[in-house]
């Protein structure tokens, strides 16, 4: 599995704008990346804290899934992704275990990285990241 | 304010003893610490991901603010906890920006830590812990 770190925290929010000033003036934290995901419906903004990253995620439209999210949570904690060295081995070895995927073998993600979903009924609650640097045909 | 990393990720499980099967077999993670915290009616198991742990947190009674996350929430993501060097400091700058503050001052939390909460209200959805190390009457 060779999970290596919390590579990032998915924060759903209403509004980047306004959350990024809590970020920035009261954690003290530098917002150094935004980037618009079109096909997720989502604006993201990059914090960076250690080894781990603070994504914020603002939906782009009323069907999002994080205007979805926040319908029925609130704002809050969306998801946490673990790095690791080698995402579709990653997923294969859940799956064989009998984690509920949601993604099956990598896709694209924000920051150029790949990435794969496990279902937050097989993670107590928690919707889980894999993600990866790594080219998805570069399996070395 | 001078937070450094994400000392660590609190989840809301129903049972210890089920969520731990997930992350040491599925997640290859290692529970290296167990603590009970009777007066905040939780026990707690601990896991090293990198530089942050993952704090699963269960319920000892069913007045426990566990047992009522859960119950309003699901099981899940509870609570974020930032390091940071000087914990008092940490709180009074956030309380002096408009914060609204759960613990004033530092408290003792699970393994020697000193911890503080900020309400989720002003963090955008997110239970936020600060905790140092640093013993409290140390503001070096």
């Amino acid at each position: 599995m060779n999970l290596t770190h919390i590579e990032h925290i998915g924060m759903a929010v209403k509004s980047i704008a306004e959350a990024s000033k809590y970020y920035t003036e009261i954690l003290g934290l530098e917002c150094y990346a935004t980037e618009t995901v079109e096909e997720q419906k989502v604006r993201t903004a990059f914090f960076r804290i250690g080894e781990t990253k603070i994504e914020l995620l603002e939906a782009t439209s009323a069907d999002s899934p994080i205007a979805k999210f926040i319908e029925k949570k609130g704002e809050g904690v969306h998801h946490i992704a673990f790095a690791t060295k080698n995402i579709a081995d990653a997923l294969r070895e859940a799956g064989d275990k009998g984690v509920r995927l949601i993604d099956k073998v990598p896709r694209n993600g924000a920051e150029g990285m790949n990435i794969g979903f496990l279902h937050p009924k097989s993670a107590f609650g928690v919707l889980t990241e894999f993600c990866s640097p790594q080219k998805i045909s570069d399996n070395s």
